[in-house]
């Protein structure tokens, strides 16, 4: 790990150890040829190049398929800068590969990265803070300023940077934080309330230059709407989440692989035969105990809405409150994008030895805020990321990742041929706000491009699509060759 | 199996026996067990009778469970008049307990029903023509004429012949059949005409008095856009179908059970170690798929769209053109809602004894018409709704319920849980258009319904459901009560 | 249903009606197609005709698959008299088929058949003696006397027959039957009284001449085994249930067909999203849980025997004491070959409406004849096999088949494919013990004719087997042709 | 890793880093609490020690759980020296915390281990023959000399050079290596050359010692019958491997969690959507077949056996040759426990990038030798244990833990529960060895203690065993308290 930077020093990049580079670039290749649909992108646009005068600012975990989404940006003209979005899922192999580049470690030539496995709190937001100073790069062009004209983030980290920043400098000061205020909120003060001090008119010269943001999940996206509504948003955005073959392919199919990987690497426990509660039925929900029943377990499941608790039901799992079973659960996933869904009340009802794995987005699913401060409790180290948890009640829970993503934390988060289809329609994303005038307003990608993502990805699975005959096609409504859905349509 | 009555002759109702009443009767008295949102809202609206006034023209498959809807109709209040939708889905048994009612065989005291298993075209259309005259009830009203002022249809038949009554009418002639036209289409123009001479003004008469119609179907809710799209809408529709409660648990969970039971009822083949192919993977694909790999089948999956076809690959199914598999398949299955999904040819090239069947919507997924008129073809009828077909090249296949609707020709449809989801947005449905003015649109039911829908059902399966803490619920951005989802919200 | 025949007047055959011998037909002609092993047989040894010279008295479930059996019996030369072993098992067309064989109705010439869905006791005891009375066949061939000197058994009634007769016929009377004695016990007792008046050497003339017997489930073969280890088994026996061919496949698979077939045709419960309990985790537990599983229930198991508990919690089942979950199982499964699995208590103690089902083997694993006389309990024929018993307590409970095998009583039993494992098992041991001299035991069929009761199945499913290289049969130490497990071997 | 040592030099130990004890201890304690057997045994038998006296050489992967086994063998009294039975399987943390016991790194107080991750092959014999020398034991003892009475081995290779070791002493002389023999068989002759250079009666003194050997292992125990058979076996064995609550949860439950793992941390390809090949279908190819379904792949069997490859039909799984589908599938798992099941000519046809991975026994499932001499073939190491191997027709392929046990060489071996089940019964059978007089010859554990060691399982899954009444024991003939199956009960 490096040493904890200055805040502010303009640094080219930062991570863990450029020396890795090489075992990242074996990973990048193995990834490129799970990765159809963004090699696609690279054939079909690499010599057009729509991203070229892109200037983007990205936020997402800094993985190895991270690292072909970057390399595909830079293929279609786009200049990048880096940072994860989570504090233990940089791939710290991967970061060095796109720091070095086609250079060596002694002379790179890639991508500015500044992510590392383990940042603290004020590491990842001095992180976050970097891909927006593009100084380097004003030097390099000769200009006295340059600033990013697009975001491509995961949960919202970099966009809210720019909003709360722009927000403080017209205020002319950043508030002071409150009891209730969390531990990552202060954090985010402390780093804006720096940046007004060495430059308090900063996010006013960057702001106005974002021509919109392309957002990865589910929280980032509940963010931006609710950033329209209030009339807040400051450029438009594009909901990548909820293109279909993001929603429905890397919540559920990536989880369906990347929890049991996750469970594995963290502990030895057997999941067939146990008990596993998992905590919201949606995507994630979904992957996850099917995932959990694939090898063996008996998964309960608990809902907060009807029509979800339905279909748990009718697919064959108990359903059940949380507290009702407490003592019969082995393993706790937790996939609702809810606070506290597991309280230390809960943690204190579990069996001795229980595993609790969050693999929804913030580490507030788990309250683990309230176990830090539980008086009696001692926090055990098995290894990296696995925490034996010694309650006062005589038993102790194990928690993965400190409640954070666990399938990032404790594997290597979702392999690359579902990040192909989430990062497929992100590289679209991009190209469509970047070369296209759209309202301010939060859109999703036009079904066509949807279908597009999916279809780049059927012969890597030898799928043959079936053609529909133009009388086929005339029955039913549709052109020919799509799109073949109402909007509406469910999947 | 009645005297083909003489068309448009009044009578007070047509069905097969009314001895059977007091079988069906035990039939229903055990579905109102399985049927707990329709008993919900008789407990509910039983008193209020929010349906009070409604005089219900109902075209739908009229079986046990739709019988347990009929009766939940009345309770609200409603008068209602009913047709089956299909030729071979009526439960005989069941439409004698509906005309009985609480009376006896020698005096029934129920419901008109126009409906027997087993229909010929000429029939079916002069049964869903009777639906629309209340000459009875006029006349027990002491009124000169009554019209009924809703109608409950699946798949649009009801719908389609008041508009096209209406258009002959205002044009003062029916065309002529052409070369083109279907079978079928040839018997709607010579009922049509046939109305025409017996009364030119009566669809004039019938058209303006329904406030709306309640859709159940994918095929009738493709009509209806289609005719709101041409401008020829004669009044406002809810979208049934595309209520979650009913598209993702009918289409899904329904064929689920029923295929698996036509099947077996139709022939003895062991599913087991068989490789089945089902055309489509919607809803009622999933469905299937799924029912047959639970049987141990090996599944292929045909289909057109691309992140369908992604998400069966996803699922673990081969995805192949029909083409390619046809002589390594046991057992056809169609349900896509497109025509000649499996033509002639393909099944010149079938395996011997080759399973052909239908769960999609109308008989021309499979070319039923070309099978019919193919030279050297010998159909020979293994029992009711199962007949082999020997074909020139000296193989035959096994073709059930005529290429029609297998999961109600061969056995009983979809069982009463799952119809108790699609009829308790039925039920709504037609509260929601009865009671309030809509728009001239088609429109789906509010997600508030939708969830109200799902929740009647869950103590029936012992389902808990989580209630949010005002918090949580704040943290999210939604009511504690819900609804919860965004209408963008796939599940 | 014919009129009830008087015990002991020959008649050449008693089925219920041979004008269905043309739908008959039409079943064993496609089940053929379906029963690869059979019809490989016939090619075999339809010239050779290794029967020739047997005398069979079958004794099993009289079914479209038992007729192509009983045929290809005698495409190998034999001469057979059959009955079912079940009162209700019998379909009734095939039956019909059989003696109507290549003759016609007016002339039958096939075989004679004793058996008819919904025989009473007496009648199915009847039927039984008839398979051992040959005095057409000796008329027929001018002799004074023959007798059978084979017997295909099915559950060992037909076995027990000639072993008590004998038993009796040697003490010169038949014991008074007992307070403790079940109802069907008195009956066996009052049909060997009569046999004894009318001829007190029958038994001593028919048992020298038995060869052998082959018996078809694990509940005659239990009996096999303590006739054997208590020196009164009069000939040798193989154990066809034990073959791996018959038992993990017929046990396993079938269950996981026909059950699911029998309740979809019983109730229109949706067996999704129901809570089922599958009592025994044995062959026929694990395909009943995995049919119930794969509908989308949720299943509990119940069991003895620790190892096979534990399996059942490997594969993801709850396994928990029937008390323990009572009232939260909607389906109850019975599969165990004990009895008195489901007492009346628990009946008292079942939801409303729950189904009561059997698959294992005797009437008694539901304790039947305690619900028959519980003081206020009521017997509702909703359909022939599916009787609603209303309790005392106000509920009532669903009881299919009269708690005897509901696959075969709700439903047409296992399909042909699993049974033409079995039964090639079970021609193959006929040949085995008419051909050879067995010693005096129960024995099981070499593992190269159970292996090659596997390979005639195989092109059906589309198979490909693979062959050992001589350097690899060597390297693990087996024929390149097999046999190549050992017997302890489990699959 | 340690320098390589002096072969026979005498070393108390030899493990890779005792300052990892800390870490092993943690995961040891975490692993108690998944092995309930074991800490059972302890429970039940700590006092009364019925292993004192024992002098176990062990040969088994030393994991965390063997670890748990080591440590349940000392404290039922035994003494034990323990070697890794496989070059990549060792935890190095599980071995140094074993070394150091209830020491300290500085003074290690624990068992004598020789392993570490990673031996050469001549390290790896090396450390099998350390497992003999009790020259510390005996000075410590003050005894002249001191040899291992028992023998707990995994795969045989203990006992093979135990056997080898005295055949050659008999004969005065090491054969001479032949060009047919293997690259480990000439390094066992090496070993066992030095041995008798060094003491030529070495194996004299140690061979009558042994009362017996418990064997873990399909491959192991195959070996015990050949030297069985043909008359060269010096000791009893107990064949743990084919008791059911090894063979039936070891090789299934066991592959089904530890092959996904291993795919997992290897490389990132996801499995679901992918086409799997898995080469045998016994209980390692269930287990394995089951874990990939339930990712989401589709799996195709290769079988030579016609029993079990029906069973994978039956299941659902496509079954062919390897040949026939050698183009279309993305991993290769093989489980047969033969030789060469894919060959170079298979390596050559598969698709860019496959992967291939063994969990069966030896690496020569996979011809490694084979592809190591293959012209052109370049093997690149992507990271340990996983390599790329580019092939001389351009396309690469990835071989896991070249080309052995890949669940234990990229992952961690079967998790403790399942290992649990297998270690209860080599404790057990150790016990019985130890303690009983067993004639010499291949024996199995008697059912009741296979029983026993489900039952000591049960209550860490929750599972309730229902109690058979002793009405229900009599009807079946069985005890009330087990064993409940005939012997030849296949589970």
């Amino acid at each position: 790990m490096p040493t904890k930077p200055a805040l502010h020093e303009p640094v080219p990049y930062r991570v863990a150890d450029l020396a890795l580079a090489e075992a990242g670039r074996h990973q990048i290749r193995l990834a490129e040829h799970e990765m159809p649909g963004l090699m696609a992108l690279r054939a079909e646009f690499g010599a057009s190049k729509p991203l070229r005068g892109a200037r983007i600012a990205g936020s997402l975990h800094m993985t190895v398929q991270t690292a072909v989404l970057i390399e595909t940006l830079v293929a279609l003209g786009a200049q990048v800068r880096w940072a994860s979005c989570n504090i233990f899922s940089t791939q710290d192999d991967a970061a060095a590969a796109i720091v070095v580049g086609s250079g060596s470690v002694e002379q790179p030539a890639g991508v500015p990265v500044f992510a590392w496995k383990g940042e603290t709190l004020e590491e990842y937001w001095w992180c976050t803070e970097r891909i927006f100073d593009w100084s380097a790069e004003a030097e390099a062009a000769g200009a006295d300023w340059v600033g990013p004209n697009m975001i491509l983030d995961d949960g919202g980290d970099a966009t809210i940077l720019v909003h709360k920043g722009l927000e403080f400098e017209k205020a002319g000061a950043v508030p002071q934080a409150t009891d209730a205020d969390s531990r990552e909120w202060r954090v985010v003060l402390d780093t804006l309330r720096a940046s007004l001090e060495a430059n308090p008119a900063r996010w006013q010269a960057v702001a106005p230059g974002i021509r919109g943001v392309t957002e990865e999940t589910t929280t980032g996206v509940h963010r931006l709407y609710e950033l329209f509504k209030s009339g807040e948003l400051l450029f438009p955005a594009i909901n990548v989440n909820d293109s279909v073959t993001k929603s429905k392919f890397d919540n559920k199919y990536g989880i369906r692989h990347s929890l049991p990987d996750g469970l594995n690497r963290a502990t030895d426990v057997l999941i067939g035969g146990k008990v596993a509660l998992v905590a919201g039925y949606g995507d994630v929900g979904k992957g996850a105990a099917e995932a959990l029943r694939g090898q063996g377990a008996r998964v309960i499941v608990t809902e907060i809405d009807p029509i979800n608790a339905l279909q748990a039901a009718m697919d064959g799992y108990q359903v059940a409150r949380i507290e009702s079973v407490l003592d019969t659960i082995d393993i706790f996933v937790t996939g609702t994008g809810n606070q506290n869904v597991v309280t230390v009340d809960h943690i204190l009802g579990m069996k001795h030895q229980a595993v609790v794995a969050n693999v929804g987005h913030f580490d507030d699913e788990i309250d683990m805020a309230g176990l830090e401060t539980l008086a009696g409790a001692e926090r055990v180290e098995i290894k990296p990321q696995v925490h034996e948890w010694r309650l006062p009640n005589g038993r102790s829970v194990l928690v993965l990742s400190e409640g954070r993503l666990m399938n990032l934390g404790n594997a290597t988060g979702h392999p690359s041929f579902v990040m192909s289809n989430s990062f497929t329609n992100q590289v679209l994303a991009q190209i469509e706000l970047f070369g296209t005038d759209y309202p301010l307003s939060v859109h999703v990608l036009p079904k066509v491009l949807d279908e597009k993502v999916a279809r780049l990805h059927l012969d890597a699975l030898g799928v043959e699509l079936t053609t529909l005959s133009p009388e086929q096609a005339a029955y039913i409504g549709v052109p020919v060759e799509g799109p073949y859905k109402p909007d509406h349509y469910r999947y």
